[in-house]
């Protein structure tokens, strides 16, 4: 992705500078929201309901995993939407391999409403519980994997919040460790696995606040 | 939500002002839009019909009620959109509490291209009108409990009029509560609760007129 | 719409000035632009191939009408989006009426992926034909009655150039005449209906201008 | 398209300059990346599995093609759209027929999640092969026509670097040539003409440097 046909020849732009290229970089911002609101509103499509069905109140009963799935994809791909813009707000700069990688990162945002889907309509499979572990990890590690990136080149102002700079990272990474782990998980009791994502939703920020004070 | 695992240590931002952060609030507001736009677009997939019906002239004139359902879902919607933006329009302020909140009320309007099919295709099912009810009801006492968290924490600006602050809790509560009363009645009548409906929808402005006298 | 119960009570903001609410103006442009771009873009569900055909080949070749109804909606609704994104640019101010107008306009963007999947899939039947012009009719008369009131009312910009602020009314009512006469038509034959359609949109230009130069 | 009934009389604006357009230039910026944004999100759809499948595990190992060409065209629509704002970036001015000349490209983009699901689900038919091949050479050309003619219509900006001018052009050329020579290969062998695919996306972009050396 970072080495594009057309990118241009010999010259690489090594990173436009905010001041210069507002613009451009507004607008990489604005298509990076537009992948996150649509991929947080397609996640209803899930949902649908054959217009024919027979007893339509058991049915609407039935589709407690499917609300479920719907709940917990929307807080989870609102939280990363959160993340992403909190973190482009403290940059200063771009280049073609923080974009590809952000391209990355939106291809496992996109990729959410299938996985909520799946996960919603087999809640008791692991399959599913894998796969919808397995898109969430990817995203946070690619989050990281951005985030570090960004700060060894220094892409990030330098008025940023040393707390915005480390957890960008830290925080980002717990969730995508304990994703990452809750694949095995899954193999043992779909449950658990699920548990364990709802857990480090909740519980996650004061281990990424203590974390961050002990890498300090 | 609030509390978000990526929102950063120990310090927390406890309310970000408007100069400062115009970029930040200006992308919030249009994330926002970016969902109310999306979900009153995808209200129009309810409408869909399959490629090999026999007597398609029959099918459509049988697609009253979605079209019923769709004209007052995108209104409902049109409704909210407006309200939204008004709100945001006389804002200040922001904190990570009201973005929780805002995130919460938008998973409300996602959910309402869900509803809106529901409601057209099974128009007289009692538990059809009540998820349509609910879906409105729990759209509107959250929008409520943003609007006067927002007026507590003094988030709103000091010049925004009067009228504004104080409505965009009452009128809109006035409308929750009416979609909120019309689930018992959808239990009785159907008819009689998508009546209560379309009734608040266009005498609800001078009722909340009314009631803005009073409580001055 | 116009009257909604969120606007607040007896005093009505009767015209916002554009200097004043630029974001807000702004705000509702992009809206717009939102909806215009998902139906467009929602255009191509129409085409979607199930996954266990047999003869692939001979179900592709069979798409032609899929393909054309596609290639009109997509001319159809972009020529749409240039006459609005024009329009809200020579206009100075708008009004709560407006805004329920330009909602109202925008329903009958939404629809535009019905109408074009149903005149795809059943391109001989009246009846597509009938819901297909019904809908462009109803979107261009709307725009009209749009553009008659923001210039009754002096919405528009004093600099707005002369075609300019006559033209947002003729040249599309002339369209949604055309498409209303192809009502009609389509019941005696849907090809000269779709005829007529193509036709407008080349011709309809040149009309326009001398009508446009008739009326000065 | 650029003959639009809508865009006035006799006088028609050949060239809107930058700066006294600057909100009308941006505004058709942000609507073609809402295109990209949505068609990029909308790939998710092809991935869709129904909610009643035997056995959930074999069905998502089976989904392997479906994943590749989600990945394919996730990574050719974000080049494209990469390409398109670096291109408008560039930019100083636009006319009419460049505005229909880009609604004409945003056709060829739209279609993309039709034709990547199409070849995720009969990865083995030339057809589909075709059909991809052909949607992503008709975007590629019409994107090159776009350049050369805002190269000879002088509407880029003076500042723009000589390997943004040519390349727009060359590179762009040689990925649409390429899945043009592809179609007949197809016929022949459907990996083959993936693989020439793949190798462009990678090659493309030195081969294009060598080639604008030469040029100049």
């Amino acid at each position: 992705m970072s080495g594009g046909a057309d990118s241009g020849g010999a010259v690489e732009r090594s990173g436009v500078g905010r001041d210069e290229a507002e613009v451009e970089f507004s607008r990489i911002v604005a298509f990076s929201a537009g992948v996150f609101a649509i991929a947080i509103t397609l996640l209803v499509l899930a949902l649908q309901i054959p217009d024919n069905v027979d007893d339509i109140g058991q049915t609407l009963r039935d589709q407690g995993d499917d609300l479920l799935a719907y709940a917990i994809s929307f807080a989870v791909i609102g939280k990363f939407w959160i993340s992403h813009h909190r973190f482009y707000g403290v940059l200063a700069r771009f280049d073609n391999t923080l974009m590809g990688l952000n391209l990355f990162y939106l291809a496992w945002i996109a990729l959410v409403p299938f996985s909520s889907e799946l996960l919603g309509n087999y809640s008791d499979a692991a399959d599913s519980a894998i796969v919808y572990a397995t898109n969430m990890a990817g995203a946070s590690l690619t989050f990281t994997v951005q985030a570090i990136y960004a700060n060894r080149r220094g892409l990030m102002r330098s008025d940023a919040p040393e707390e915005q700079r480390r957890l960008a990272g830290p925080a980002t990474f717990l969730i995508g460790t304990v994703f990452l782990l809750s694949i095995p998980l899954a193999l043992i009791d779909t449950t658990i696995a699920q548990l364990s994502w709802i857990a480090v939703m909740f519980v996650g920020r004061d281990v990424a606040g203590r974390a961050a004070h002990f890498v300090r």
